[in-house]
């Protein structure tokens, strides 16, 4: 069946973009295409060319829109197929019109990313190289599109795919050892065995962590603003977002909630987390906001302890106590904020009193935007964990963490039965198992519900 | 100057095109883009061919995406520059950078138009055709789509500029015979030029009248919808759009203001006009809103004169009168509403009543929904005015109406002129006159000012 549904973004714009894919793309294009150059006739013209024309209501020959149709032949095409894309003039009624026309020419309205699904039908791309086409689209900051990026252009599949073949290879040997299982023989080399068991626990371990900041650089990474009631924790987080997000007021204790938005900071995507105050209080609601504060440090990667240089109190050992003993694994950075109501001297007592503290120090006015710049550089700094420095690979697909950590399982399973020198058929079991878990990833092994669940995630026209 | 721009509708979606125009076009994009198969180098395809490969940050050479490059070479591209035109993934994040990475290649963000403008300015299309692109863009209904593509493949420019020619060489000949004044020679054949000058006015004339025609097309054929207070004209008016725009009550006078709103029908685009009920009142804000009522029954084209079956009463003769002598040269239409609520003897009586005013009558339930489609039917029969039906060129920018209704002055002046007898020098200025406007029309004639007007109201990116 052929397929046709606009492209590009919904709305009015200079041009829009409508896709046909399926084996009669150039026939149903053709009923409704006229070349401008009459010699230019659409099944006779090369892949990979454009030609200039009119779409016509092909019943009464009249001109819809002038223009340009482009052609790639199967194989040579994203989904594989046949894939003819009008260019066309992009008002609304237009993009509407030749679709309609479209449809009456025989295609069907694509369904949500059925063209990347036919891609991976046609094996252009495996399962998760089709997936980071949509992330690609979602992406929002450098990092993140760098891992989409990756992922679409093979990413961990090569790798997954390697892993997989051997473990294949073994379970055959395993297996051909149970048709034989009277002679007690071993094609399968135990050793071999368990250091390829070895080898994929490894490689599928680094994966899973690599989640935790995958997600952090496809979400943003999460940044916890803290520190007590009326330091400026809002006015840090506005000047941070470059924008009236949170209330700001001279009220103690006027953050409740948490406030968090994203913002992109030299290609990295952050997501500040604003908190309430923390302090000794025995106002309930007030108490659960601080408990609250206390979760989002552990759910950040980045804590910024925002300190008011004019009311350093008795209170702070309490508080550092409360603030360090959460950010262990994580990068504190101490902002001394309302730096320009404090004297040199004022100054070096702080330092004194902060210096059993192990963090990096900015000294800031958030109000009178002093100093602000170090503090993104401090951020982006912050930001480049040592993982990230290494090129290796990320995982960003909730789905793929969960089947990967199915194949953990598995394969920790494999390696204890090794251990335990259980029987060749239920060590069969396992391995076959865990290459189901790696299959899931790639889609050598799918089910049309996973596919569903994917491709219906995905926008129209994609 | 090589100009960049997103083409595509503003946003997230499957793909999006930037467009790349100018003599740097293809050398600005081949610093950022890496083919896929390494002989086609950008450079050495042809025109009207399609290159797949990545965008790359030229420094790092790490990909940005997976594009495919579309190259059109000058003369044969949309502004008669070369034009290269980036396929990328719609990611907001993905067209600003490769926007990003062009700039630094050297190129220029693109004013609102300049694409189009560069068209016009390199002889691809005449003024008047360049803006039909816009007006293509705009158009939200199969007429207003008609005319503009008719407009932009040339439309009355030939006649105009036909006309233009045959006056040039006129002024040229009567301006010789100043340079031999002494001698009393005509050059000019007086009895030919008054032929031409008949037929330029004939020409102006209809295009100028095709005006209040092609503006009811472009933005929406004006329908009022009147009537008594309380006959049911919200509640029709809601469901002819479809939807709950006018407040409906059972109040008298709900609607003191009038709404507006338009929608297509069977690919005919219909302004449609509540108003305030009309009634013999002596409230003063009531009263001016009758007065408006008035107004829109003279703006429109087509009046629905809205009667309730179940309230006609002595006043009807009154109000017949204000509608009827405000409705001549329109099409007027009698919609006798809630006609489920009478029986059909009533019918014959309201029949009856209504027999001396001559207009089309259709019977419905605006509330219960019976013979809203007969209503339909009849309103879009009523658009089919004669001038529709003849395949005639129709003006509908106002800029063309006020160039041509200046041009038909002067054309006038040059017919009287001629009748006169006045003298060459004072004819050949009139003559020159008509030229100027017919000119500014096409763009022979044009200033800066004019075309930063025309292509400061276009999209960017076309």
């Amino acid at each position: 069946m052929t397929i046709c549904a606009i492209s590009t973004p919904n709305g009015t714009g200079g041009i829009a973009v409508i896709r046909v894919s399926g084996p009669d793309a150039v026939s149903a294009v053709s009923t409704i295409f006229r070349p401008k150059n009459e010699a230019h006739v659409l099944r006779d013209r090369p892949g990979y060319s454009m030609t200039f024309g009119s779409i016509v209501q092909p019943d009464t020959n009249e001109a819809v829109d002038e223009v340009v149709v482009s052609l790639f032949r199967a194989p040579h095409s994203f989904t594989g197929e046949d894939v003819v894309e009008i260019s066309c003039h992009g008002s609304l009624y237009i993009q509407q019109e030749i679709l309609k026309l479209l449809v009456q020419a025989g295609c069907r309205l694509a369904r949500p990313g059925e063209f990347t699904q036919r891609a991976f039908l046609n094996g252009k791309m495996d399962l998760s190289q089709a997936e980071a086409v949509a992330d690609v689209i979602a992406s929002t900051s450098a990092a993140a599109n760098r891992l989409a990026m990756n992922q679409m252009r093979g990413g961990f599949s090569t790798e997954l795919n390697r892993l997989r073949e051997k473990l294949l290879n073994f379970t055959s040997l395993v297996e051909l050892e149970l048709d034989f299982s009277e002679e007690e023989v071993e094609f399968a080399d135990r050793g071999q065995l368990r250091q390829l068991a070895d080898e994929i626990h490894r490689v599928i371990e680094k994966l899973c962590n690599s989640f935790a900041l995958g997600n952090a650089i496809k979400n943003g990474i999460p940044v916890a603003i803290v520190g007590e009631t009326n330091v400026g924790k809002s006015t840090l987080l506005n000047l941070l977002l470059n924008e009236d997000r949170a209330i700001v007021s001279d009220i103690h204790g006027t953050t409740r909630d948490t406030l968090e938005d994203t913002v992109n900071l030299n290609g990295i995507q952050f997501r500040f987390i604003d908190t309430a105050g923390i302090r000794d209080t025995t106002d309930a609601v007030e108490n659960m906001g601080i408990e609250r504060t206390y979760q989002k440090i552990e759910q950040a990667r980045i804590i910024l302890w925002l300190v008011d240089c004019t009311a350093v109190t008795e209170h702070i050992e309490w508080l550092a106590d409360r603030i360090i003993r959460r950010s262990e694994g994580k990068k504190l950075i101490i902002v001394f904020n309302k730096i320009d109501k404090i004297e040199p001297d004022e100054r070096q007592i702080l330092e004194q009193l902060f210096q059993p503290y192990p963090a990096e120090r900015i000294y800031i006015s958030a109000k009178k935007q002093i100093n602000t710049e170090e503090l993104t550089q401090a951020l982006i700094r912050a930001a480049q964990m040592p993982e990230m420095s290494e090129n290796e690979v990320i995982v960003t697909n909730l789905r793929h963490y969960e089947a990967l950590n199915k194949a953990l399982q598995s394969i920790t399973q494999v390696q204890e039965g090794l251990q335990a020198n259980i029987p060749g058929d239920l060590l069969a079991q396992d391995i076959r198992e865990c290459m189901h878990y790696l299959g899931e990833i790639t889609g050598q092994i799918s089910t049309d519900e996973i596919l569903g669940n994917i491709f219906s995630k995905f926008c129209i026209g994609k």
